[in-house]
């Protein structure tokens, strides 16, 4: 829990790596005051961090062997600035749907780079990504498996896939975001030997290379043994490919995303290069075992890319004391924006690190809640904190962590309208997502 | 639960009023095939059925006496098309943000007939309300309150508010929707004295007119005891008011929205009509007793006349078998929207009836989810339901009751674009918001 007495002090694990505070109490990122870009775009805003989200490539890159092997998740955040920043950094790119597909062509993102995802994948999305050559499709389902085989087939290309096995291991996480037990609706069970009748339909599918298997075992993992028992039992199916089928070496094994990150103060990233250099180390050993050879590790960071890069700015607007019991008053903190721009507390419960950036405050600890502006009692941002009585109307406070999953879930709940999203560099501001205007709201209208 | 064996009656406490289905299976909304829907706008497509939503403004309407008693909640779902039939149907209209207030003024919306809401409302957001010449302002906090006094003196106008109290009760409904305990960022406490203050500071306010309390006692409220419960002690505060302020009769009553509407077969929807009738008594009643005079009852409905009238068409993609337990296998039917369109499942775990719109199914009752395309596991519209083994892919599946908080808090996330919104009456279809495209998804870029 944040106290009042180190409010001032800016959690460096959990702020962008650029960020600063001046002697006057503004907080700086990559040199530029939060103030003057709230005062520029607007509140809220998302800022990026350019230089911390390229240093996460970078030593995601560093940590795996090389940017080959590490594909940024675009669903946690996608612009075309994004995906620039995400080729100039030598990363490949994960896309999910035909829009993520899209932006990411149209800032010439090569296509050769890209590998895509999906339980449902229209047959539209599968055409546009083998006419494109996207590197490879991660088969989800048998059905897919066999329309991608036509459509491969009616294109006259031969498509390189991935299968994804569910390896029945559950993360320690929140239940909405576990992706790898059994009961969900992502890939083949190992366990059930349909993972393997995959393997060999894949392969016996003439417009199809099977060259690899992924898996996914969740989101926000911070037990990092989850990652290695995952790559040894998939290592398993791959060995048993070899024996029973007539494969071709497979050569990449997926062990998706989902590394943790550090969205409190308390809380502490996982450490990926330790995890990296332990997870490369099993594989091999265990390959070795298995008498195969070492797969090309790869991975699908998004958050632990995208989100520590970027703090929303917020506008403090009214403040109310609520009692709540005979001896306790909780302090509301509205702010300009809320769940439209946030849904992650109220979808998750998850929780934020939020610092007045406009100047210091010093006040005696509240019992407080930050809250959004919309008309819904649950629109929470930070559920209950303690923070100095003397934040008031008019000062800015910013969200950290505020990179993945914030703006690319964001609505227009209430007829909001998004906020602007700027990147900072180098004591520059460039604006990469313009605010929505009251016009924008109207232009779906016929 | 919805049981395979009447998996082709449709329940109509819970579908559009004018839904139908033909002899070849096919269901139609006001004499239209959704098929047709389906193949000239592509899925998924909201399908409003505007003589329902007409209908029940006018069951509004009629049950509390008149159009000018009801106010429509524009958060359900907002459209020029929506605010212009709320118009023509005589009812006025509730706003909680300036977006909302544009499109209701876009759409020609008489300011008159327009109420603002919010808990912290932007200067910018009264001053428009103020020059606009919004009927009411519903008060929401002592900064609000003195900042609206300024706008309105600067405008050299009188504005009329009321002001938001929090009477004490909490609603039996899901803990996030619930907005009337006293631990919420709405209103002025009752018990507390802080509603008593503000009713004296905006009487004694120059450009502010106090014409009546507010309050809201929840979401899908079934037990109609609380709003007659808020309504008694709102009305105790009307009586101390007049006897020790040197008040004009606060003359309106404004109860809120919260009437619960039928999801699931199961469910049944409050009896609008017979508690109006009650809630009309007894505040008369109450009012008689304190020897106040008995003020005008106004409600705020949103979902209860924007949910029924819609339903969300999908079409179905991979299905799936996916073994839970040793005795136990589930069906994932993949649809081609999600959480996107309809987020309300993931947030407040809110269940649905879905139904083959296309033709009959009548295979043997299977374990089935329903998910949507996101790459997220949470992605789940309905959890656990029994239906048909025979849905297959390219039937389309409609949910019901979508019409309020789905589209109005729909997102991009996973780049999806949003659905079309078409409206249906006397066999026509009337295109309300067009489908959003993948341009639409580079529009913001600088």
């Amino acid at each position: 829990m944040t106290s009042a007495e180190n409010f001032n002090e800016v959690p460096a694990h959990v702020w962008p790596r650029n960020t600063a505070r001046q002697e006057d109490g503004v907080i700086t990122i990559a040199g530029v005051p939060l103030p003057e870009i709230a005062e520029e775009y607007g509140t809220p805003v998302f800022v990026v961090d350019e230089d911390d989200f390229r240093s996460r490539c970078q030593d995601m890159a560093k940590a795996f062997g090389g940017g080959d092997n590490v594909h940024y998740a675009s669903k946690a955040f996608l612009s075309k600035t994004i995906a620039r920043w995400v080729d100039e950094e030598g990363l490949n790119l994960d896309v999910a749907s035909i829009g993520e597909l899209s932006i990411a062509l149209a800032a010439d993102f090569p296509a050769g780079r890209i590998t895509a995802h999906g339980n449902n994948k229209s047959a539209d999305f599968l055409r546009t990504c083998v006419r494109e050559g996207v590197s490879h499709i991660v088969l989800d389902s048998e059905q897919e498996l066999e329309l991608l085989d036509l459509i491969a087939a009616r294109e006259g290309k031969v498509q390189e896939v991935l299968i994804r096995v569910k390896p029945g291991i559950e993360a320690h996480t929140h239940e909405f975001i576990a992706t790898s037990h059994e009961d969900q609706k992502f890939g083949f069970s190992l366990a059930s030997g349909s993972a393997f009748g995959a393997a060999r339909a894949a392969i016996n599918a003439e417009n199809l290379k099977l060259v690899g298997l992924h898996c996914h075992v969740g989101s926000q993992v911070f037990d990092a043994d989850g990652f290695s028992l995952a790559a040894e039992r998939v290592l398993g199916l791959v060995s048993r490919i070899h024996a029973e089928l007539d494969a071709e070496s497979l050569s990449i094994l997926d062990l998706g995303g989902g590394y943790g990150i550090a969205y409190t103060a308390a809380e502490e990233p996982l450490n990926v290069a330790a995890v990296a250099q332990d997870l490369i180390a099993k594989v091999s050993e265990h390959a070795a075992s298995l008498g195969i050879d070492t797969p090309q590790l790869m991975v699908e960071p998004g958050r632990a890319i995208a989100g520590p890069s970027t703090v929303t700015v917020y506008e403090v607007g009214t403040i109310k004391d609520v009692h709540v019991d005979d001896d306790k008053t909780r302090r509301y903190i509205s702010v300009d924006g809320g769940m439209s721009d946030n849904i992650r507390p109220a979808l998750y419960g998850s929780e934020y690190d939020a610092r007045v950036v406009s100047r210091f405050v010093d006040g005696e600890s509240t019992a407080s809640r930050v809250v959004g502006s919309h008309c819904e009692s649950g629109d929470i941002l930070i559920n209950d904190e303690q923070y100095p009585a003397d934040i008031r109307t008019g000062d800015l406070l910013a969200l950290a962590a505020t990179g993945a999953y914030c703006y690319a879930m964001s609505s227009r709940y209430n007829q909001f309208t998004r906020p602007a999203v700027v990147a900072v560099r180098a004591g520059q501001i460039k604006p990469m997502l313009r605010r929505e205007t009251l016009e924008d709201l109207l232009a779906l209208e016929v």
